[in-house]
């Protein structure tokens, strides 16, 4: 049985949280925050605590806040002697230095709270200061039904950057779809078999070599016609970057 | 039985050729191209012709050729008198307009050779001139076990259009994403369930409500490290105007 103490209110405290308390191998014995608004949700979990200094001994206490608040969190806990690990794709591991045992427990996934996700499919980067401390962690996925990968620091702030370009701006090129689709009252949900699609191809054969459309075939008259098309300068702007994009990447 | 013939040899032609051969109520009798060495893939198919004036006799002919070629294959079909539709996303119906019978059959979905589709899963976009050739069009959907959907020119447009957005631009971004983690020998493929977890969130809580993400959350000590960390001038390029876009977007 690994116990277990979270610090953190927000999304991914929420989903780790809930994944903890599923495992038969895990027990979650405290949520911390500043806010007890926000610690309401929790009310299955023994303690719910505000201050710190009344954190239960634990075997690894998680740390799920903001990026920024990590270094500030991390000092308030100079009496705790367990592991220590934050949850940060940009974070290096470094930040939680002056304890003996830390690590990263970095769940590659994007968090909503009203999302229900399936834990199993999250792959977990986990890194430890301490081999027996890595080894704590990958106990720690495998309770979750989960898989680890021993991702360094370097390699998760590329990962994390990779998954803002995937994730954040890919989202936000749907928004945009979605947003064409309204305005000539089509239903956006026609597009959801193509990118189901797409996300398979991306992953299968490559995404360079799933690349199609006008900008990949170099059809310029397509992408003027698609231009004159678009009302939105904000989308008249997106489309002409993604457009350089991709003739720029082509052209060799 | 509904007999067809298909004018093209693309990928589009390819995969439809395909999905009415597996059809029990089509029988596909020609497929027409210009260059005999690519008729060679349709062996299977009755007749395969590089000159219309062959053309048996049949209900429907489906052009699936480029959109610039679309009006001059038309024109070379002007002795037949049956059902003419393209399979266009972005040509509108009227480009068959000297034909009595004609409209559009577009699928949509994107098709690479190698890549195996389910064609139940796929949205064919219909229009006709006449209201019995639509149902002449709904019955050829429904013989691919396909859902239809009556969807005008200006509709298949933006529908065309935000398609453009969707897989080509989501695409050259996942492209992006993979030579960010192969510089860090960190694995592509780690990116998978988030981006199934992405398409999934963005068509059922729409992709407005699930962005995250640095730039939805105004975190400039982010945005600013990760634009550090990007070294190829095209990547910052384009992180740059994906987080500009973002920023506008959700600054009301």
């Amino acid at each position: 049985m690994i116990k277990l103490a979270i610090i953190g209110t927000g999304n991914v405290a929420f989903h780790v949280a809930k994944a903890f308390q599923n495992s038969e191998n895990i027990h979650l014995e405290a949520v911390a925050g500043r806010s007890p608004e926000k610690l309401e949700v929790f009310s299955t979990i023994p303690h719910r605590i505000t201050d710190l200094k009344h954190l239960p001994q634990v075997d690894i206490v998680v740390i799920a806040v903001s990026d920024a608040a990590i270094a500030e969190v991390s000092r308030q806990l100079s009496g705790y002697t367990g592991l220590i690990v934050h949850t940060s794709g940009s974070s290096s591991m470094q930040v939680l230095e002056p304890h003996k045992h830390h690590g990263v427990f970095y769940p590659l996934q994007t968090f909503s709270k009203y999302s229900e996700l399936n834990y199993r499919e999250i792959p977990f980067c986990i890194e430890a200061k301490l081999e027996a401390d890595f080894q704590t962690l990958e106990d720690l996925t495998s309770a979750l039904g989960a898989t680890s990968y021993s991702v360094n620091s370097d390699q998760r702030a590329a990962l994390h950057l990779a998954a803002v370009f995937a994730n954040n701006f890919g989202n936000h090129i749907l928004t945009e779809a979605q947003q064409i689709c309204e305005e000539r009252k089509v239903s956006f949900e026609l597009l959801k078999p193509l990118m189901e699609e797409t996300i398979r191809k991306a992953f299968s054969i490559g995404p360079e070599a799933a690349q199609t459309g006008p900008a990949k075939r170099r059809d310029t008259s397509t992408i003027e016609k698609q231009l004159n098309a678009l009302h939105d300068p904000e989308q008249k702007k997106l489309y002409t970057s993604l457009t350089e994009a991709l003739l720029k990447h082509y052209e060799r």
